[in-house]
């Protein structure tokens, strides 16, 4: 592990200096590689499938599993698109003059090595493998371990590029021990390894954040509030609310806990549940929403739920205050959202939540690098610092200072 | 402990809503509170100064520790400084309108609640913690056991003025336990505390970056070195290479190796080491120094070195590529700087030299929050991500995306 990661650490010097449209073209003759390879790689991916089914997989992982012509060619496409984006290294993000006569500037780099842990989806191998291409930077990939197949005859095609140009394959990396002890080494070796990115359930998440001494940045679970204030456009928070649930459940952005305010509860709340019924939505709802509604009492446990299903909590609260409280207690950091006509309300939430993405009237589904307008994504950072919420290209370069002088020595 | 935190987080969302003239103005009653207490405060230092007395501390530690009326009036006037800075949260770092119409603002905002470790100085403790309050963030003091009294005093003057305005003194705190254990368990409160920032001796440093959960900024060791290229002004060279070594040994941003370009050591080395004895400089050199100086052999522990002191290592080195090869193995990614007047070597080391601080012709000595002109500084971090080099009070931020909407819901 130790001489693996010392040449991905060789490599990183070697990547981070390419130009630009050394890059750019590296990137279009991978994409072209893997539709040159689809055969290939859909007989690879054809073991993982076998393999899946044999484990009894669900059908909605198979689908995950599964590639096909057309989603080789969407890889490929996705690779071209990454090509296209603005070059990330070497931006200037400041600079200045000082008394001394000395001029800084501050200019973004590559991270140097990423170690980046994730499951199912083939596609995210050749994503994550040409968006740290792209910035400069060595990847060192954990994918999930039923699409071993996949993902090694993916990364062996676009290896097999980089050969092609004199550049190392370490530049794009397999983690070589794909188990549990091999993450568990993998994110000690702070030595070698700059970032770790684990992109999963909570469980490894938790395993990744009390080992590491390698810096993380978590992707981790979402639990968003929607809250309807007394001076909301109720058709907007109808509709809203409805999207924010509804469209895609098992998505990081979408809605946990509605909460709304009292004042407009027995209005809104019954027109509410009538479009969730529609849409088959499981509710429960706090003891004053029972008094409105026919739903279960939701517990302590229910609002820190992240369902990841069409099911969600409702809770009426008393004023903006409440609702930003509820969330400071119960939210994740992740997205949350205002409905209000209200300037200083709106104000407040948004001034006052905590979160990656706090919204005023806009569905938490927004929360997405596609949407944000950063093409590709990293994934959707749920740290603090270095990167929060959409993770785009920009967030896999960190910076340095450059100073200029003439001959200064500090007095 | 866990009590304690709850509070300090608690305090958080208090200290993040203050308007920036409510913050100015109690810094500036801080500053009026320490100047009016300073007996009080020079009583409770003499404590410690007469403990370290007992346990002999040298008397470079003694005057680190003592507090007198001037150093009390400097420690007032930097609190009045830090509250003329321009107020770190707000600050809109991007803005743009994605195609759905949705207007986004990358808004800085405080990280929360910081938990600070460091030595000695007792005027760290007020710095750090104006700092911390100006950007909006609860501090989690833990200073040097031989500063106890003086830290207690300086943090109760400062937690009174909090208490007169309506705040919870948790919002400048001590940690309780002030113990190794004590710092055992902070690390590990990732619920409650939202950034480590360990100053001090390496084995502290290692000792919270291996078993914290809380993301840490590190403040580690500085081996920083100065490359001689064959077209240096050697006049700057030797001025410079004196200035990084001998300003101020004892700093991170001091100077350990000097690389020199071989074909111009036969006439810069004789000088340099002139001009090095009349510093009482200890030097060392790589063999083919040997040949030119009459110099003890530096060994590969010597290149690894931060000395502290008066001493340094020289190594004859065939060009810029082996100089920035040397430096990528032996460097900590401090500050490292390049004395030439050719602009494609020069451009070569800026770019490809990873480290905080890249200089050309200047002293790595400006390494400096003040040198940088942050103002007042939270010290020199190490680490590669959120905060790299010289950290300002912009560094106490993070930021978080606010997104406004007309009743957007994703397609």
């Amino acid at each position: 592990m130790q001489e693996f990661l010392q040449n991905a650490k060789n490599a990183s010097r070697i990547v981070a200096s390419l130009e630009p449209k050394t890059k750019d073209k590296i990137l279009c003759q991978m994409a072209d590689a893997l539709e040159k390879n689809s055969q290939n790689i859909i007989d690879e991916n054809q073991k993982d499938l076998e393999e899946a089914k044999e484990n009894n997989l669900s059908s909605a992982m198979l689908d995950r599993l599964l590639l096909n012509e057309k989603r080789i060619i969407e890889m490929a496409t996705a690779l071209r698109e990454i090509a296209a984006l603005r070059e990330p290294v070497g931006r200037v993000l400041d600079g200045w003059v000082v008394p001394s006569g000395l001029r800084i500037e501050k200019v973004t780099i590559p991270i140097g090595v990423i170690g980046i842990i994730y499951e199912s989806r083939p596609n995210v191998t050749s994503d994550t493998a040409a968006l740290c291409f792209k910035s400069g930077n060595v990847c060192v990939l954990k994918g999930g371990k039923e699409a071993n197949y996949s993902n090694a005859i993916i990364a062996s095609v676009l290896q097999e590029v980089l050969v092609e140009n004199g550049l190392p394959k370490e530049i794009i990396s397999l983690l070589p021990d794909n188990t549990r002890e091999g993450i568990g080494k993998l994110i000690k070796m702070d030595k070698y390894v700059d970032l770790i990115i684990p992109r999963g359930g909570e469980a490894l998440i938790r395993y990744v954040s009390e080992n590491a001494t390698v810096p993380v940045v978590k992707h981790d679970k979402g639990v968003c509030h929607l809250f309807i204030d007394e001076d909301a456009n109720l058709e907007n928070a109808l509709k809203i609310a409805i999207n924010a649930k509804c469209q895609r459940p098992s998505a990081c952005n979408s809605l946990e806990t509605l909460l709304v305010h009292w004042s407009i509860a027995d209005i809104f709340l019954p027109a509410m549940k009538e479009a969730f019924d529609a849409q088959n939505t499981q509710i429960k709802g706090c003891e004053k929403t029972q008094e409105l509604l026919h739903v279960e009492l939701a517990s302590e446990e229910d609002f820190h739920t992240e369902h990841l299903s069409n099911a969600l909590s409702i809770k009426i609260v008393q004023n903006v205050d409440e609702a930003i409280a509820h969330i400071a207690k119960y939210g994740s950091g992740h997205s949350e959202s205002i409905i209000t006509e209200n300037y200083t309300i709106g104000e407040q939430f948004l001034n006052e939540v905590d979160a990656a993405c706090v919204y005023i009237n806009a569905s938490t589904r927004f929360t997405d690098g596609g949407e944000f307008g950063f093409g590709a994504e990293v994934g959707i950072s749920t740290n603090k610092l270095h990167a929060r919420g959409p993770m785009g290209i920009n967030d896999l370069t960190t910076y340095k200072f450059k100073v200029y002088g003439k001959g200064q020595v500090r007095a």
